[in-house]
């Protein structure tokens, strides 16, 4: 195909640290699933229902009307005052300017990333986690350092004295995911205030994904209609930066559109940061955002009472399958579980898929620390719930005389 | 509105390197026109026409047909056979293997940028250059040296011996955008074969932004549908990376849709990067890029004759100027020219558009080598241009007198 004298060099690889970013473990399961039939995959973080129906029509009623042209790197006017309308009520005094629209909620890690580090700095996650927030920084040359959450007889638990120990002086940023994915861990608000003081005595950031804050399912009576925030506790001019996305409260994965709280001194970098990254979301995008936030109070109510109400059925149904250790976490909409084989999680994950069309994840997917338990996504009705579990039964038996 | 004991440290900052990037001089321009009624503005890179109704069409079909689910990666696989199927018939054979779809062009820039540089690496650009392929570099800590065109009676040029020059044995990355945003030079085949042995003699990268390759207006009888292309002489598994979008050859500014043409033996590690900035492209999105792949051939080419229409209008209107200088450049949408009192660039295009309401871009705007020139887009109609040039003549004729 070369037209040139010189031969061509040997086939060329990305740099060594992209290299070393762990691929998706999620994937190579439903790779071994390849050619089975009928799979019911419980795997990925999303619901089995498509979008309700006015959000995909105001984003059709938009494209009709021309909102095809670019948009302010921040998000246009109206989704923003949309936005910080609906975090007010939520969390309290928020302004537009101090909300930023992004291409997703991974996307406005990336930019939180971007905004705070760079080569050689050390940063803190807690895990199991979903690799995006520990690969992220690596891709801006960051060191990560993980804090491993911790699993008893009350589920999922941050160990707080290993947190703080962790967030030494020079560290530059904690990335902290709650509601957890895969744990469905809550961290608490007490904790919260503990680490706030600490990362404010050292000047550390703190970036919050707080994608699933409105998947909560409290024990007590408090009615709250969202998991604690760092934004109910942090002033809006500190280094927090709160990260969102309408893909989990709206069901919208697949419009890829998110948010960031952040203080109003670094929407200047920022706006230049979504400039070099995406230059903005889709303006149409941005239109079925006003919408989901104006007329979708309701649905993401009844949306969470569902997954409650999928979560208890899943735990009970799992409960009685007999070598299973399950616990009903307060958030999120993942079970995070041990079973008979899950030791070595990614073999068993392959096997239940090619065996008996089963998909659900592999904890160690979620960084070592994840290593013998498995996650299963519960956003979807009870009657496929209930197929999983029978297929789970089947692989258990099949396994027990084997 | 801490509860916190602890004094809140001071207003935060973004890292150096951040706080270092360009803002939009642009946006600067714009800013100093608010207020200003009827506006008439030529100063960003989009047409001022809307999608065309067949591809908003496709997208909102997609949506009533629930395409609202996160995609693979890498795109979805008709897309990415469509693309296939486009980049070879303008290119040569390519396969659906070797593209993958992001979210917007300057996304893929960022991308391949992720791929291919870390701290301490040194990459070299050819300027004047829209902002982004010289700041995006700089996000990832590498060290970015210019090379300037020159302007001379034939337009703008490339020195070729002073680019081979700064692409020493130890430069990591050439990034390359022909056709040019904002002087529309386009790098000649020639010139291409060169710098291809040059950077295969010592393993440098090239990444191409190709996003105008279609609005191309050569000046021979060649009927070429697309601007001369690194891919036209490369061989796809080397270190080449080519970059595209939808935004120009089909309207599409506001979607946020490019791809990335690349060796098969990165796309693993491609993959993992997409996954961790945006995870895919929206999914009726990439159904809308289907539609402009296999409906938009027609409509492609009758754009590009419209927009080679307004060029020459433009052209001629702006030589009729007094002490305007102007020539008509082979390819993208844009005149960038000298004209009475450019040699201060910002301040020119500030005072035009506080004065006469005539929006133009700066021509500092694209870095210190584009300082003396301002930027007209020109993908309107010709009555658009002709009530601009009015402005022009009026601002010019007020500080004549004055």
């Amino acid at each position: 195909m070369s037209e040139l004298d010189l031969p061509v060099p040997s086939i060329p690889n990305a740099r060594d640290a992209v290299r070393a970013l762990r691929p998706s473990q999620i994937r190579e399961v439903a790779n071994a699933g390849f050619g089975v039939e009928n799979v019911l995959p419980f795997w990925f973080g999303e619901s089995d229902r498509v979008t309700p129906a006015f959000i995909r029509d105001a984003a059709s009623t938009a494209l009709a009307a021309g909102a095809t042209f670019y948009t302010h790197n921040l998000g246009i006017a109206p989704l923003r005052a949309a936005l910080a309308g609906y975090v007010s009520g939520l969390h309290g005094a928020t302004s537009a300017e101090q909300i930023a629209v992004t291409s997703a909620g991974v996307n406005a890690l990336m930019l939180a990333a971007q905004l705070v580090v760079g080569a050689g700095d050390r940063v803190v996650a807690v895990t199991p986690l979903w690799p995006n927030l520990v690969e992220i920084p690596k891709i801006l040359g960051a060191h990560v350092e993980t804090v491993a959450l911790g699993y008893g007889e009350h589920g999922w638990q941050l160990d707080l004295g290993q947190l703080l120990a962790a967030l030494t002086p020079d560290t530059k940023m904690l990335m902290i995911n709650s509601p957890n994915n895969p744990t469905g861990w809550v961290m608490s608000r007490d904790d919260q205030r503990v680490v706030l003081e600490h990362c404010r005595r050292y000047g550390i950031w703190i970036v919050a994904d707080e994608v699933y804050e409105r998947l909560y399912y409290p024990d007590d009576a408090s009615g709250a209609r969202a998991a604690p925030s760092f934004l109910d506790l942090a002033t809006r001019d500190e280094r927090v930066i709160c990260v969102n996305s309408f893909s989990k409260a709206w069901l919208m994965t697949g419009w890829r559109l998110g948010w960031i709280v952040a203080p109003t001194a670094l929407m200047d970098d920022l706006a230049k940061l979504v400039e070099y990254n995406t230059s903005c979301a889709p303006s149409f995008v941005q239109q079925a955002g006003i919408a989901a936030l104006e007329q979708g109070e309701r649905f993401t109510e009844e949306l969470v009472q569902d997954l409650k109400t999928s979560r208890d059925h899943l735990v009970r149904a799992l409960s009685a399958v007999p070598g299973v250790d399950v616990k009903a976490p307060l958030g999120a909409m993942y079970l995070f579980f041990s079973m008979p084989g899950s030791a070595h999680s990614l073999e068993l994950c392959k096997a239940m898929v090619r065996e008996v069309g089963l998909g659900i994840a592999p904890g160690s997917a979620f960084g070592p620390q994840g290593e013998g338990f498995v996650r299963w996504c519960y956003a979807c009705d009870t009657a496929r719930l209930d197929a999983g579990v029978e297929r789970l039964r089947q692989f258990l038996a099949r396994h027990q005389h084997g």
